[in-house]
């Protein structure tokens, strides 16, 4: 490496720490692989924390996944960022003492190795807290750490279906093709979510407490889902009803739906409340309708929501979608084509806000375009909380295990 | 309300903390409506933190939102619970001379409100440092607190559509029909997750450092959506490629689809590795396709996917779902059906798992099932971390006024 470090590619033997972020000093090790865990611990860096990703030597599979460019996965370039990787082969009792040293100086571990793994490794939750009390542990699994279906193997698919979500992303009465993915791991990514907020959550409680003790927590891609199904539990339990698909539209609002355009894209439209009412029917030439007595506030309209869905689709097929958004929002109507990852880098939304990072990627010998962080805190720039990219496997072996183990023990 | 309160229904001037929960002790201020900042504040109150919300005389309009049973919303008393409910008239000086004071005594403020909103009432961050540094103030918004688009207004299916969640929830070529929502606010939940977790992780930093500062965290409905693009934004910035939606397939691996069965249900089954593969072909009468040498390794079954497809959606269509999966999980295939409600109720994954909790809700004068917090902690039963509904408007006006503001300012 260079001595001088250029954005994004700090020598591996000596990671950039920055005071400015809230985590920085919480030091967190990810017995990860694929989604749920690194990306708990992905967004805990950027944040701050020092994230050690324990990899075996071959490394995680994730590295694999997707689109390569230089033999490396783009994705993993985000992914892996602001971590530093180690390997141990934890098959061996060396690899597994290196592991129990880094855990004695560690503040919290994220693992989503199958339930009871770790147990089998003699580095179960019990064995962990007799070398370091203070020891948050995360732990992300497909059912959770107990009951029926604890040891089934855990898919993203599986979580969104059983959680609920799957079964809501249709079209009502869609018969032929099946309802689709929302494109992303969302069951793991809403773990990994929860993982991290319940993670630091636990060392704020930790690190305020006289004991300092630390705890086992249990993150599952079902209860994951689940915990987004809205009033869908009570409206069951109490009322019997069971709440079926809506395809664009929303149950309870109208008229919000998506519409097709003329040149085969589609526009979003949120016009349900009584005055963007009267603007959107208005631009679209539909006054009747605006003054229209069935239409007047938002139980009328959605009584009479298909009929205003054909007037407004047989206004949007007239335009590309582009044009009609312009029309639309010219008019103060909230509207949005959906968006594909062209149209969101060509948006000056994305550029003004400094969403799109030039992160220099030796792995990938390129300047890797990357999401900014999803949260900014004042007075740090967007560009500053992408310390270096997703690390080679093993990159961080010598700082870890030479200068770090070196290290007393925390408590 | 009784003197010995039940389960569920704490007396409103004596709201109970639990030292077990790892935010116990940490008071959060919300100015929020509808969905984003109240999940964000709901997720702090399961994880124990003191939520003071507070609502304009009229309480939230999303009490009014979906489903009633006794006058009141059922979602409400998920979304609401765990908190405290003061009312505030804001346009009064009286109104924001309560709120200042509220600010003064407590760790964080979560609001939702237009982007200057705050700053209108003269309580814009700049403001509440002056009285209160160590105030950690999380906003969320549609767009922003800055760039082109900041003062549009926030719609969830905007962000979705922006964040480019909506362009890949679809069929491919699905022409007739719009692509669908998830079903659920998904934007403004990860908006609200992203800034329940960077709120605690600023509180970490501020208690650790000496200096003890709080800081100011931007968080929008857009750029939540826009962190879930996986290695999206670098396929298209290194490679010009623009991801499509795939339907219920995943973009690298086969087979993993959904599949129609004889009852008109789905069945999800994720058969993409070589031993599942082989285990599902044997099951469904299809060893020719496991020998198959087209179908050797993912990369094989990838390129044959709508073949694999066709075999296996030719064995489900003969057999109801629940039959279908029973078969393909006695030989260890992943699968599941699509859950609606009613399903996830009588599954007992979610009764083992205590995810659906009996909560006495005075509003609704009946015993409410709530969907139990997603993570869990170690020693603590599900149940204890719902300790009361979502209190009516104002409920706890005389205990936080009376009492609360009495005491000192926290700095």
């Amino acid at each position: 490496m260079p001595d001088e470090a250029k954005p994004g590619t700090p020598p591996p033997e000596a990671p950039r720490e920055d005071p400015r972020l809230p985590l920085t000093g919480l030091r967190v090790v990810e017995l990860g692989h694929y989604i749920a865990a690194p990306f708990a611990t992905r967004l805990l860096a950027d944040l701050g924390a020092e994230v050690i990703k324990v990899e075996p030597p071959g490394g995680d599979p994730h590295r694999d996944w997707g689109a390569r460019v230089n033999g490396h996965a783009v994705w993993f370039s985000i992914h892996g960022r602001n971590k530093l990787s180690v390997t141990l082969d934890l098959r061996t009792a060396e690899g597994k003492e290196k592991l129990r040293a880094l855990l004695a100086r560690a503040d919290a571990l994220v693992e989503n190795l199958r339930p009871g793994a770790i147990e089998r490794m003699g580095l179960g939750p019990e064995a962990l807290h007799a070398m370091n009390p203070r020891l948050v542990i995360a732990r992300v699994s497909g059912y959770g750490q107990d009951g029926p279906y604890r040891d089934k193997p855990a898919f993203g698919a599986i979580g969104e279906a059983m959680g609920g979500l799957r079964h809501l992303t249709a079209n009502p009465g869609q018969a032929d093709l099946p309802p689709p993915r929302c494109g992303v791991s969302i069951s793991d990514d809403l773990a990994g979510m929860y993982a991290a907020m319940a993670l630091v959550s636990a060392c704020w409680g930790r690190d305020r407490s006289p004991e300092g003790k630390g705890t086992v927590i249990d993150l599952d891609l079902v209860s994951s889902v689940f915990s987004l199904m809205e009033g869908m539990l009570p409206e069951y339990g109490l009322l019997g009803r069971v709440r079926q698909p809506m395809g664009a539209a929303l149950p309870s609002a109208a008229p919000t739906n998506t519409y097709p355009c003329a040149d085969g894209k589609w526009l979003a439209v949120a016009g349900n409340s009584d005055p963007i009412f009267r603007r959107l029917m208005t631009r679209i030439g539909r006054e009747d309708l605006a003054d229209d007595p069935r239409m007047a506030g938002n139980s009328g309209r959605c009584a009479n929501a298909a009929e205003l869905d054909e007037a407004i689709a047989a206004w949007t097929r007239t335009l590309p979608a582009k044009e009609a958004q312009d029309a639309l929002e010219a008019v103060e109507v909230p509207c949005s084509r959906l968006f594909d990852m062209k149209d969101c880098v060509e948006d000056p939304h994305f550029q003004a806000r400094d969403m799109l990072l030039p992160v220099e990627d030796p792995l990938i010998g390129a300047t890797v375009p990357h999401p900014a962080a999803p949260f900014r805190f004042q007075g740090i720039a967007p560009r500053d909380m992408v310390r270096w990219p997703g690390p080679a496997v093993g990159a961080h072996n010598e700082h870890v295990f030479e200068s770090l183990l070196k290290q007393e023990a925390k408590p």
